[in-house]
């Protein structure tokens, strides 16, 4: 078993975590590594479920803060080992999971080895599955089996936001949009409906669509109505009976989950609409006297989330919440993904300013 | 190896010849079954290219049509053996080949057998590969090694046109037109440009295109202009950065395959068209002597043939060709093909009246 030494820097953690590879569904080496990593740390208490690791401190303290990150990364794509690089003379570590969200768990871990004496009690999350299907994360079972273990007064998840700190996140709806037709030989096409020529308004629709930006408490979050698929045909000599296009909405968490389904159904009227995936938002949750006190630590002008993050879940649970990590989101997922050093290093300063006890 | 009794019925011979399957790559054994049926009659010249058989009469007669037919089917689907039903009191014989084309095949096999003695020289020509692509088709491969066989002043394509005679046939062409645009992810829709939506106004283009009607040789010709596939994305949360649609023009024979391309260009301006497959019509051809004999002794009004079929092949090497043959087209590839009992006695009637020496 890989050996991870959480007294080296956040950068050598973050670069002995990314080497241990932990696509989603092959997490237990990574996971077995950091159980036995702070096994032996007095001041945390824990408790193991699958690939998913949560560590608490139980110190009595007035309030208590929910720390989290995911430990899988999406397939790597020939971006691992990991590499020390230079961009415009900037130092960057390079490879799969720097970005999301590797270098945030580091700075994590390190945090959870040396703060014995937190200002707060602090619940430590690492989990297993956030890449893939709801259904499969690590705290949706967690919720299920041990829902006690989400109390906290306010929640960070250490998603990259460069280092920034975005409050909530956009909600997320897929739908499929279907119209209907039908066969016929193209030869002969009058006696056929063609279903393909009938997308043509949702297409229009989409095109012509001007997405909104909402301001929820004082950030302004931008939505997006987009087609992320379409499908439709038979054979090259068929008039097809059915096309299919799948439509991706992003929207400001102002909007309940049953009013973005209502709005896509209003834009999309006339057609058959089929939900296909419905995740709400999360409000920024800033008003929170500890996100408050968060934010006048680290010192940052908070910014939206556009992307959906496990925020969501907190916030549904009653748990103000906000990511803060390092690593530029736009390179997620990317195979050039790589993380400037520095913001590793000041993400974990960050924290380690708010957490220590004064 | 099944044996073809040639002296049965046209309706038997059909069965008999539906009833050994032959999808396109697998003709071998109908092949054979032919190839044995005709080897011992005299007046006839046999030549065999692989799954391909040309029997000619060699009679010293001033003029000479060939009387081609397919021997290959689409894929069969539950549709064999073939039964004898009954649609509405009318007779029918129902399975996969009825329609396209073993009927209009088993009557050309009879007439070859006993037509020892015909008014005009005859080729019969039973292929193989019609239903795949061209470069497998039989006669291309005919016509590059034995061009010498295709001579002839007229030629009787054996598809299916309901026992009428349908002249020439629309030509046919496929093109792919691509719309491009920016991969991102879904969240940040802005920072991409999607390919979907752009592809709108080729949908809608094509959804107003009113195809025409072109009389060609005093037959009308209906066109038609088809998305018949389309397709794009990436994944549920990336902004698509290509999409494709496959068009379909089936195009009147009064136009060349060159301005069939520039009129799919013009409808489609603007976008990134790709032609992937074209082929002219045949104009109907029917002002040829032979053609108005056949037309007369058959004594029906001539209809315009859609569907591209060889006979286009014909005509490009200067042999004006006609469809005439037993079964309904819009059948074709239909499960539930199959033929009218009578229109395989008419047509056996219609050629042998013209054919016989009289």
């Amino acid at each position: 078993m890989p050996v991870l030494d959480l007294s080296a820097s956040s950068l050598d953690i973050t670069r002995t975590i990314c080497d241990i590879p932990s696509v989603s569904g092959d997490e237990v080496t990574l996971a077995d590594a950091i159980h036995e990593a702070i096994a032996d740390l007095p001041h945390l208490q824990i408790h193991r479920d699958g690939d998913t690791i949560v560590a608490r401190t139980d110190l009595g303290r007035a309030q208590r803060v929910a720390i989290a990150g995911h430990i899988d990364t999406v397939p790597i794509n020939a971006n691992l080992p990991t590499r020390d690089i230079e961009i415009d003379g900037v130092p960057h570590l390079w490879g799969r999971g720097t970005v999301d969200m590797k270098a945030g768990v580091a700075v994590q871990l390190k945090l959870a080895a040396e703060l014995a004496d937190p200002r707060v009690d602090i619940t430590w999350m690492w989990y297993d599955h956030e890449e893939v299907d709801a259904d499969l994360n690590g705290l949706t079972r967690l919720a299920r089996t041990r829902p006690d273990l989400f109390a906290a007064d306010f929640a960070i998840l250490g998603e990259p936001s460069n280092g920034a700190v975005e409050g909530g996140c956009n909600g997320n709806l897929r739908a499929i949009a279907r119209t209907h037709g039908v066969r016929a030989h193209s030869a002969r096409a009058w006696i056929g409906e063609n279903a393909i020529h009938r997308a043509a308004p949702i297409l229009t629709r989409l095109a012509e669509y001007r997405p909104r930006e909402i301001e929820v408490e004082g950030l302004a979050y931008r939505e997006g109505l987009n087609a992320v698929r379409i499908g439709g045909g038979v054979a090259g000599n068929v008039i097809p009976d059915l096309c299919e296009v799948e439509v991706n909405y992003r929207f400001a968490p102002s909007r309940s989950a049953a009013e973005a389904e209502q709005h896509v159904r209003d834009v999309l009227e006339g057609f058959d609409v089929e939900i296909v995936d419905l995740a709400a938002g999360a409000r920024p949750g800033l008003d929170a006297p500890l996100a408050q006190e968060f934010l006048a630590a680290v010192g940052a002008e908070p910014r939206p989330k556009y992307g959906w993050t496990d925020v969501a879940r907190f916030s549904a649970m009653g748990v103000p919440a906000v990511n803060y990590g390092p690593g530029d989101p736009h390179l997620a997922h990317h195979d050039e993904e790589r993380v400037p050093v520095e913001q590793i290093a000041s993400v974990e300063a960050g924290l380690r300013t708010w957490l220590a006890k004064r």
